[in-house]
């Protein structure tokens, strides 16, 4: 597992006071050890786009490995004068037990399917809240916004560029983290390449162009330390008249002589797909048809594909803040629900009421499971059930739509595999992360196995996201008590 | 100063690569020691404000005292293959000493001006862009959309209620911090009142009412634990049927008898305006003229206003996402840029021209003033000098738009304050950082100093940022010679 060794900061405490005062409130209760179980899922899929990519497990596995309250943790919360000693000398003790499930990194994700799933004594499940959020959350949301833009770039490759634009340092870090699992390739920031192995490239800014006395100049010497991996700058004066031509004449001053081959030129301003191909004929017509045309200027999925379609000649694109913060959408909202909690000796499921339907909550401990075509192995739907049933995939099935009932639809020739794969058993992390490429290339393959109609950007196909017959009654049950109960 | 004791990291390697490329390159030119000059500002208001707030500047101390480049740096930047040994060997010894201005935090800047200003060698200059952007930038983001939510709440406090939603652990920390700055008043979050002092609040989320039989239970035992901090959360099943009437219950049963005057409630859902009118009067007449209504439910500065408008009876508000992420405008684009360098023994003036007039830099070393009226306080004017002017507000001075020069205006019964302050000198720390509460006080104040034309929402009135005649002249000196260069 890939982990910043310097990074040795307690996260415990960032965690909403009210976590707090309702376990305070279950310990006094003597309802501390109750059993429960919750959900963590999402209504809203980023950006109106198909699906999105989960992201973030392995840093929320690290927090539940490592949740302490240290002493000045404890003297702070006594400070406040809301908490018994009793529940403070409990803290004090605090050993994480819940059993975890979660969906794998770089898995597709839709709208009100559980993607983690927490059971165990109601003060700890709900204790954690906060930075189960906070932490899929911010992953997953840059996870999908990377892979939108990886498939708008039809396989050329987009390398993060956002650090300074940031939401802060761990959105800098983990955000170029989840950027690669959505498919980028590199990234611009040093310390994710020493921590997480995402290659960090870069090679100049235009302050190094100003430097010098001239372009040429400020060309010459980038070529004579760096002949192996020289792409310049080319948009600090003017691309057409002076980057483009100073930058053929280092090519073939400096690095002609030497047989070594120029890696490109980097565009960072103007009309992106005009001067690409105008650059691209000079540097064609200078016998640098193999040197690569780097765009990086405020680019998002709809540009990208738009420079793509205009013919534009770029062979990599560098996205900075509209990744790094995925500005068009920057918030994955997902949410974290009670779906059954111990009463009489048994799991009793629990619903979470909204006027909006849409907001209702799944009840009960759940199991969510996926269904290929076993003709393409495309996804077909996605279908939870109860945790006590089994899907039967060797024979048809009948799905149905849980608000639209009568929309109905029998599948066949399909397998099952079930997605929430167990994290934590009594508290003890039972998962093996994988490398971050192999997440990588886990969430390549997995959207392969999404039909085109899902993945695309204008109005995308809903996949189905159906529950099992019994879900759906004990859903109905509740609805109809919780009628009872206005 | 504030500091989280358990935050040891070295963010040193939080740095683009390409900075490093050409920190090498200068030092392979020999010419890492020349002097630079470096200046951060930004172009754009978030939202289409009138004004901007920045913040970070304390976080960005702590990065620049403690810059440091460990074994395991060195070991990783050697394993790259890019650098010399006499490089990495500078590295592992280097040592901050440039000079470093900023404007205070808390203070409303404008595009254009600026608001960090780095001078020293050049290699160290450049190599703490990254860190510089990253930090002001995030901060300032925050701290401008607080104070938006702020104004628009009208005396009203405002809550952070965003961690879950966050871009990243330090997105809900230092973003929790920001907003304080920009005038919230609490947080959720119950790290951030441990490390920054900010008061976190919090009481009961949907799951506490789930978890027991009924409401009415949930909200006793509720308050018999937390008497003297009693909010209720009223809308997990029905706000006006179920949640208030179970509320003063609880109120008249458990905290009357113990003359205990309950906190408030809080709704988290439905229409808020209606809502709490309703629970407004309800309230009153069982006796409880005095008991709050937190209204918490995806608000923005534009719901603020319009629930105030419709006469809405809140009177604190709890803001998440919308805060956290400053999500209709998620990114503070400010920009670092060279302004002079030496050359020949002095420092020589540098521009970044550009096709789009708004993005050519003013160069030079810089001063920069805040014109005040001695009539009323108000701010007037920014006034940006070369770094050897002095501004004599004892007489009349006039100003002019450095693009519309041909607007001119003659300003006189003013004071003129520098905005930058030092706060390196050679290296060493020179500032003493004020405590928060301080810096949002400060904010308050400055905000104050701003007519209502500036601070208003819709169509702001452009602050001036005139610059003065001898910085005019270099500008348009460097636009000749660059106009020559193509």
């Amino acid at each position: 597992m890939n982990i910043n060794v310097n990074d040795t900061r307690n996260l415990t405490m960032l965690i909403d006071f009210y976590e707090l005062t309702m376990s305070s409130g279950y310990f006094a209760n003597g309802m501390g050890e109750k059993e429960a179980v919750f959900d963590m899922f999402f209504r809203k899929i980023p950006d109106d786009g198909g699906f999105a990519i989960a992201a973030g497990l392995e840093q929320l596995i690290v927090y539940l490995k490592n949740i302490r309250f240290d002493r000045q943790d404890i003297e702070y919360l006594r400070s406040k004068g809301a908490f018994s000693e009793e529940f403070l000398d409990y803290l004090a003790h605090f050993k994480f037990s819940c059993d975890v499930w979660s969906v794998p990194e770089g898995t597709p994700i839709f709208p009100n399917e559980p993607i983690v799933v927490v059971r165990g004594p109601v003060i700890q499940a709900q204790m954690i809240e906060t930075m189960v959020l906070l932490t899929i959350n911010h992953q997953s949301l840059v996870a999908t916004k990377a892979n939108r833009m990886v498939r708008a770039a039809q396989g050329r490759s987009i390398m993060e560029f956002g650090s300074r634009r940031a939401q802060g340092y761990d959105a800098a870090i983990l955000g170029a983290r989840a950027a690669f699992i959505g498919g980028c390739d590199a990234t611009a920031c040093a310390i994710v390449d020493r921590d997480y192995a995402v290659p960090a490239v870069g090679t100049m800014a235009h302050s190094w162009v100003q430097a010098f006395d001239s372009e040429y100049e400020a060309f010459k010497k980038y070529a004579e330390i760096y002949p192996d991996s020289c792409t310049l700058l080319v948009d600090t004066y003017n691309v057409l008249h002076s980057g483009v031509p100073n930058a053929i004449r280092v090519f073939d001053e400096v690095l002609a002589p030497r047989g070594i081959r120029p890696k490109g030129i980097r565009i960072d301003s103007g009309d992106i797909a005009y001067l690409s191909k105008r650059a691209r004929v000079m540097l064609d017509e200078a016998g640098y048809p193999d040197v690569g045309i780097v765009a990086s200027n405020s680019l998002d999925e709809y540009l990208i594909r738009d420079l793509l379609l205009q013919g534009a000649q770029i062979t990599s694109f560098g996205v900075g803040e509209n990744l790094i913060t995925s500005k068009s959408t920057p918030v994955f909202g997902g949410v974290y629900k009670l779906a059954a909690i111990e009463s009489g000796g048994r799991l009793v499921p629990k619903i979470k009421v909204s006027e909006s339907i849409e907001k209702i909550t799944v009840p009960d401990f759940k199991k969510l499971y996926r269904f290929y075509s076993r003709e393409n192995g495309k996804a077909m739907a996605d279908y939870i059930t109860t945790f006590d049933e089994t899907v039967d995939d060797s024979r048809p099935l009948e799905i149905f739509d849980p608000i639209a009932t009568w929309k109905r639809k029998v599948i066949s020739d399909f397998y099952a595999k079930e997605l929430l794969v167990p994290i934590f058993q009594k508290g003890e992390c039972v998962y093996d992360c994988p490398s971050l490429r192999q997440i990588q290339a886990y969430c390549k393959e997995q959207v392969d196995h999404l039909w085109d109609e899902v993945t695309r950007f204008e109005n995308p196909h809903r996949y189905y996201v159906d529950i099992s017959p019994k879900l759906w009654g004990i859903k109905n049950d509740l609805l109809r008590e919780a009628g009872y109960q206005k």
